[in-house]
């Protein structure tokens, strides 16, 4: 049997469709970054005959066995004990295990329950997969010779470490990992994914490096991918054509791979030393939040005023009460004023403004769900426009567009302006 | 064999992790509503070989097959012709398939192209299963006496309204939806999912209605479950244990299905016609954000202060310069003066306040990265409280969780003042 690798999910909150199941997904990823064949995956609810059954198939097509799910505390975690009984090997406490529960929930000060015990258990010579944040270890185990099974709780996060930290590697080193496919997405934002596969078209005819169109989060991306051995050729091969798409798109590529348009805003204000607030109406505090998941934007980053009532863009933005009754909270001037307010107020190099109908009541004929104005205040101007969403998609898609219209729109600004 | 349905999702780009498989979470939800067991999903690539292998499987052990992607035009979708070559039946035309194709290509003033010929092909026999928007229709197809296939296109738009449309509606034709799955959520705050399984232990043996616990999130969740006919029935069988659980769990059951923290906390405010402003350091934005998720928050909601940096908790909470050199800006008495600051500058009934190192970097000894104080400013007193949020998950995780004790602690409050 040629290497490969099977996916078995098990949880019945799968099958109840009460979880979408992002790790299957994160696996695929995974799996086809590192180069590792993986034809099947399958779900199965927790129910001890079931799993055997899915784990009868997978052994007979499949020589890596990857689980998640099914390693916590109670009764319906199954995974470990169904693997030992189906491989007819017993199960071993782990007092290793046992020490690390405790200490974990001593940090969170509380007592770990005697449910937890179970978690200790592994089928005899199996090695703990260590969980660095969670209580659930997983388990490295080869119960025959040319099958290898590697357990995952189903929490994505504690997954991911556990994938990244010590999965990953050990299969590197049983040389399950041949050749890498290497990866870059260029991001873009205010343009719509079929405009930019029609830019770019010559380039997605390319076989080496690939180059792929797609959407996510209302933002169009790129993947530029290559399949080498090592970092340094795939640069060689990737970076060209890269700086091809960026003389195509211009300001519309606003980054890279892990960039987020709040970090590349946060990078440029660190260069420049500069500062910025937020005045917040429609979008509540998103803006300041997604700012502030940058971590060291405390550098960059004074605060805001969360103006949601009237009053408040009166008493701590300076809004003009004349200016709110004629044009509306939802206006060109309001928005201006609430960038100046708060820039004034907060003293930063910068104010950026959001107000808008996100509904899904509050729209009118004139005004509808959906319409936002962004404002901009600096150092000698002050700018202001207007978007206007779809409301298909609901009040939170309007918030998340219009926070990122607000950095969008400070990117180029900051980017217009020498340093 | 018991009448159960398997769930088959074709798709190379499911395999690889391109798409999240939210096809099978939706499938997964209505067999649920639908009360038809469910027992495996199994995701297969764009391979004749390893489909039919998958169908082999599945037909031993389910007799409702229900195949989502792989109906495109493009070579590699596969899953028509391969069915009719797994079960050796003949593809026929379907005139009525061509017609309807170059009717929607006519409204979009395209051409059909030539591959668009195949998605007219379905194996004798089989019934056409509409598709209102898109040109791949499905199939609802009984190859053998006790087998029933249904298949879908992977766009997720398409496959739910032709499911809603015409697949749910033949199934109860055909006597699949005997008695439904009603499910009702408790979901809980501050109380660990093995705390939670141990104080309820007894009702987890319970058979009808089931009770299970999990856990998403960061809070621990009992999912009481019972399957009959009609919604009365199963209120009259969950709401006891639901009664039972909530003497036991008190206030730590916040609430039930698609309540939130902030839902709840609206609810209550709503109730007592009280209003809420916020002042946020380390959070810098997301209790706002939150709160105003909830559609009518504007009624309760006034806004708020993102006093990220000292100074805008000076400037505009009053924060006393003295205590934030003397305690520092994450202390119990920063907290409680934003509180009161921020009450008194937007005038509202409470004010709360969340202030802590969401780090990486920032924490000390005295202080570590996870140290969070929470703020509660009200009419008749000012209260705050300290937690320590394990840093292991880092920097989001604890500005969520955070988030989410500010709301717990207002909540608790609310429910401890006679409105």
């Amino acid at each position: 049997m040629n290497r490969s690798a099977e996916v078995i999910c098990v949880g019945t909150e799968l099958l109840l469709g009460e979880v979408l199941n992002s790790n299957a997904q994160f696996l695929g990823q995974e799996l086809a970054r590192l180069g590792i064949p993986h034809f099947y995956q399958t779900v199965v609810g927790d129910n001890p005959t079931r799993i055997k059954r899915a784990i009868a198939i997978a052994c007979q097509r499949s020589n890596l066995l990857i689980f998640t799910g099914g390693l916590g505390p109670t009764p319906d975690d199954l995974t470990t004990e169904t693997l030992a009984d189906f491989f007819q090997v017993p199960l071993v406490e782990h007092p290793e295990v046992l020490e690390d529960i405790a200490r974990k929930f001593a940090q969170r000060r509380r007592d770990p329950s005697p449910s937890n015990d179970k978690q200790a258990l592994l089928p005899k010579a199996a090695a703990i997969l260590p969980n660095p944040i969670g209580s659930a270890p997983g388990m490295i185990w080869q119960p025959l010779p040319e099958l290898t099974i590697l357990t995952f709780p189903g929490v994505p996060k504690e997954f991911h470490l556990m994938w990244q930290e010590t999965a990953a590697p050990y299969l590197e080193s049983q040389g399950w990992v041949t050749a890498q496919i290497y990866n870059r997405v260029l991001r873009f934002w205010d343009i719509p994914e079929s405009t930019l596969a029609d830019q770019v078209a010559p380039l997605l005819a390319l076989t080496n490096p690939t180059v792929a169109p797609y959407a996510s989060r209302g933002e169009a991306r790129l993947r530029i991918s290559t399949r080498t051995s090592s970092a340094d050729i795939a640069d060689q091969v990737i970076a060209p054509v890269e700086q091809q798409i960026r003389q195509i798109c211009g300001l519309h590529c606003y980054g890279t791979d892990e960039d987020t348009l709040e970090s590349v805003v946060g990078d440029l204000l660190q260069q420049k030393g500069q500062t910025l607030a937020v005045a917040e109406s429609c979008t509540g505090g998103e803006l300041g939040h997604r700012i502030t998941r940058v971590s060291g934007s405390s550098d960059y980053f004074l605060g805001g005023v969360i103006a949601y009532a009237n009053s408040v863009k009166q008493s701590l933005l300076n809004v003009k009460s004349k200016d709110l009754e004629q044009q509306g909270a939802v206006s060109k001037i309001v928005a201006e004023q609430m960038a100046v307010g708060v820039r004034s107020q907060l003293q930063s190099t910068w104010g950026v403004s959001i107000t808008g109908i996100s509904g899904p009541e509050g729209g009118t004929e004139a005004k509808p769900v959906g319409l936002v104005y962004i404002g901009l205040a600096g150092p000698n101007s002050v700018h202001s426009f207007e978007r206007k969403i779809s409301p298909l998609r609901g009040r939170g898609w309007i918030r998340r567009m219009s926070s990122s219209f607000a950095l969008d729109f400070l990117r180029r600004q900051l980017l217009s302006h020498p340093a």
